[in-house]
C-alpha cells in the first residue's frame, strides 16, 4: 500500500490522480490533500478519501465545513501555508506535486528534505528552480518522477538506460489548435480559440502555452534538468495525433518511443507504481485506428515562444525563470483580453531582454528574480495598452 | 575486443556483418567465416579478415586458392561440417547465424553448447527448433540475441522489462509488394512481381515470405520462443513504411516502439555490442521525412500464410517444422515458376493437414519431421503440375 499525498487535488491532474487511486484502493491510500481555492470539491474529497491532512490555500475558517464528520481527527490547514504541512506529514510517501503556479516550489523541495519521492506534474519548480530541486533531490536519494506525459514518456523510453547510450531526446508536440493557422491569423488568434486544444484536455494556462508552444519550451528546460541532457540534446517535432508522447535516439541511432492513448491517469499511475508497472488505468490505444501518425518539423517564426525557450535554457542561470514568470503574466493578460496572442512571445522576449542571466543557486535568488520579471512583463503590458489607447497623430 | 564468427558470411546479412565490422575495428574482430557456395566473395573476405577458421559448404578443395597466402595457417573445412567447427572454434565469442535455411541448425547448437553467444538471423533454427534450441541456451546459460529487425526491436523494447509487465508484442510488416492487390490479381503474381519488396532490401527465400505474410508468421513463432509469450500475446500489424519495428504493449496500456531506418546493420551491431551500445553504423532515422506513418489490420484472407503459421503454432510440437518446410519447397517452387503465388499457401496448408503434431524435444525428431514435409509438399506439387496438364474433358 502506497500511501500518497496530492497538491492541486482539485484540478485536472489532480482529479484524474483520483481516479488512479480508486482503480487502484488495494495499492494507493491519500494521506494528504492540498488545492487552492475549489473549496466545495476538496471537502468532497475529504469525504470520499478521509485523508490524515488536508490544506486549503484560500478561503475562511469553516470553508470546508460542508466535509461534516470525515474532519474529526484531519490535521486541517487554511492558507498557503497548508501545502508544506501536506508534502511532508510523516505518514505521506509519495507527492504528487499538480498544483500550477510557483506556490509548490517551497512544498517540493520540503517533501525532497523529507525524503517523499516525488511526482511532478508541474512545470514551474523545475523551469524556475531545476538545479536547486535536482541538486537536493540528489542528495536526499530521492526519485523525481515526470508526470508530463512527455517526460514521462521519455522516462519509459530510457528504462535505466545511461546517459551514454543517449543521442538525444524528442519531445512531441501537438502543435495545438494553431498549428496550420498563418502569421496574419495568430495576430487575430482569441483566448477561445486557444482554448479547443485538439487532443489533451488542460487547463486553461497550460491550453494557452500548448498554442504558442511555450508549453514544449518549458518542457526542453524540464527535460534538461530531469534527464541531465544538454539543450543541443533535446528537439521538438510536431506530431498533431499525440500517439506518440516522446521518443529517445540512442547513439546508434535507434529510436524508442512511448505510445498511447492522451489519459493522464496512465503517466500518473506510472509515477505512483514506479518501479512496478500495475493493470490498466486507461483504454488501450488501437494502433490501426489511431490514424496516420505525422511528424513535423517546429515552426519557430510563427511560435517563437519555443526558440526563446532554448534561448533562455542556452543563457542558464537566471534566464528560465524570466522566461515562466513573463510568460505567466502574459498568458493572464491574454486570457482577460488585455493583449493579443501574438504579444505574449513579445512581452516574454522583451522582459528577457532586459535581464542578465545570473546563477539560480538559491530559491530566494530564484524568488527575486520571479518577482522582478512578473512587474517588469505587468509594467510592459500596461504600457502597451496605454500606447493603444494614444490617437495616431 | 569481441572475436566474432559469421555463419553466412556472403550473404546479405552476412555482408552486414562485415560493414559493420568495418566501422568499428577498434570492437570487434572476425575470426571465423561459413559460406554456402560463394567461393569468390568468401576468398575475398579470407584476404580481408584473415580468420583463423574458414569453412565453405559446397566447393573443390582448391576453391578458395584466390584467398592465396591469407588462407596460411588457416583452419580451412570445405563441405558441410565446416559450419560446426567455424560456430566452435575455441577464440569465438559471439556467432553470428546468418545462413538461411535449415543448415544452421547443429551448428547453433553446438556453439549454445560451447558456450558461445548467439546472435540469430536465421528463422529455420527457432521456427524448427525453437524448443531444442532455448532449452539449450537456458541451460548453458547463454543469450539467444536476435537479429531479426522486429525481434531486434522486441528486444529494444522490452530492454529487462520482466515478462510479467508484457501484455503483447505486436510485430511490425510492411505488408510487402502485394499489400493493395486484390485476391485475383494475386493469383496471377510472379516472382518478379514478389522480389519487387518496397522497404527491405532482402534474400530471395525471405522476399517472397514477406510478400504471402509467411515471414511474419514465422516470426510471431520465433517471437513465442524468444520471449516466452503465448500466441495470444503476439499480434501483426501491417506497417508499410517499415520505420516502426515492433512494438510492446504494456499492462498499463502503455506502448514501447523501436523506431529505424531500414538497414540490418543496426540490428547486428546492436547484437555485436549488447549489453553495450556504440556509436551509429548506419544512417539516422528522418522522423519529418519519413512520412506519415500507418497501422493496418492484417488480411488473413488474402494472405492465408500468416493465418497458418498461427494454426502451427497453436498445435505446437512439429507442427511449425511441417508450415517451414513446406512453405520452403512451396517458395522453391514458385520461384522456379512450377506453381502460382497463391499455391504457396495451399501446399503448406495441405502438407500440415496431412500432418498430427507430436513433441520435438530432440534434434532427430525435428530432423524426420522436416524431411516428411519435405517429401510430402515435393508430392502434393508435382500431382498439381500433372493434373494442370489434363486436358479438361
Amino acid at each position: 500500500m502506497k500511501h500518497v499525498a496530492i497538491l492541486g487535488s482539485t484540478g485536472s491532474i489532480g482529479t484524474s490522480a483520483l481516479a488512479v487511486v480508486d482503480a487502484h484502493p488495494d495499492r494507493l491510500k491519500v494521506v494528504g490533500l492540498a488545492a487552492g481555492a475549489n473549496a466545495e470539491a476538496l471537502a468532497a474529497q475529504v469525504v470520499r478519501y478521509r485523508p490524515k491532512v488536508v490544506a486549503l490555500a484560500q478561503g475562511g475558517s469553516g470553508a470546508l465545513s460542508a466535509a461534516g464528520s470525515a474532519l474529526a481527527g484531519t490535521d486541517l490547514h487554511i492558507g498557503p501555508d497548508g501545502l508544506l504541512a501536506v508534502a511532508t506529514h510523516p505518514d505521506v510517501e509519495t507527492v504528487l506535486c499538480a498544483s500550477s503556479g510557483t506556490a509548490a516550489l517551497e512544498a517540493v523541495l520540503a517533501a525532497i528534505d523529507a525524503g517523499k519521492t516525488i511526482a511532478l506534474a508541474n512545470k514551474e519548480v523545475l523551469v524556475m528552480a531545476g538545479e536547486v530541486v535536482m541538486e537536493a533531490a540528489r542528495r536526499r536519494g530521492v526519485a523525481v518522477l515526470p508526470v508530463d506525459s512527455e517526460h514521462n514518456a521519455i522516462h519509459q523510453c530510457l528504462h535505466g538506460r545511461s546517459a551514454a547510450e543517449v543521442k538525444r531526446l524528442v519531445l512531441t508536440a501537438s502543435g495545438g489548435p494553431f498549428r496550420s493557422w498563418s502569421a496574419g491569423a495568430l495576430r487575430g488568434a482569441t483566448a477561445g480559440d486557444a482554448l479547443r486544444h485538439p487532443t489533451w484536455q488542460m487547463g486553461r494556462k497550460i491550453t494557452i502555452d500548448s498554442a504558442t508552444l511555450m508549453n514544449k519550451g518549458l518542457e526542453v528546460i524540464e527535460a534538461h534538468w530531469l534527464f541531465g541532457v544538454t539543450r543541443d540534446q533535446i528537439d521538438v517535432v510536431v506530431h498533431p495525433q499525440s500517439v506518440v508522447h516522446s521518443l529517445v535516439e540512442l547513439r546508434d541511432g535507434s529510436i524508442i518511443a512511448q505510445l498511447g492513448v492522451t489519459d493522464m491517469r496512465l503517466p500518473i499511475q506510472y509515477a505512483f507504481s514506479y518501479p512496478e508497472r500495475w493493470g490498466a488505468a486507461a483504454s488501450r490505444l488501437d494502433l490501426v485506428s489511431c490514424g496516420p501518425l505525422e511528424f513535423h518539423a517546429p515552426d519557430l517564426e510563427r511560435f517563437p515562444c519555443l526558440g526563446l525557450a532554448y534561448q533562455a535554457l542556452e543563457a542558464g542561470g537566471t534566464m528560465p525563470i524570466v522566461l515562466n514568470a513573463a510568460n505567466e503574466v502574459a498568458v493572464e493578460a491574454f486570457l482577460c483580453e488585455r493583449i493579443g496572442f501574438t504579444a505574449i512571445a513579445e512581452v516574454t522576449a522583451e522582459t528577457m531582454g532586459a535581464h542578465t542571466a545570473a546563477p539560480a543557486a538559491t530559491l530566494p535568488a530564484v524568488r527575486a528574480v520571479d518577482r522582478w520579471a512578473r512587474e517588469y512583463s505587468r509594467a510592459l503590458i500596461h504600457t502597451r495598452a496605454v500606447e493603444a489607447l494614444r490617437i495616431p497623430s
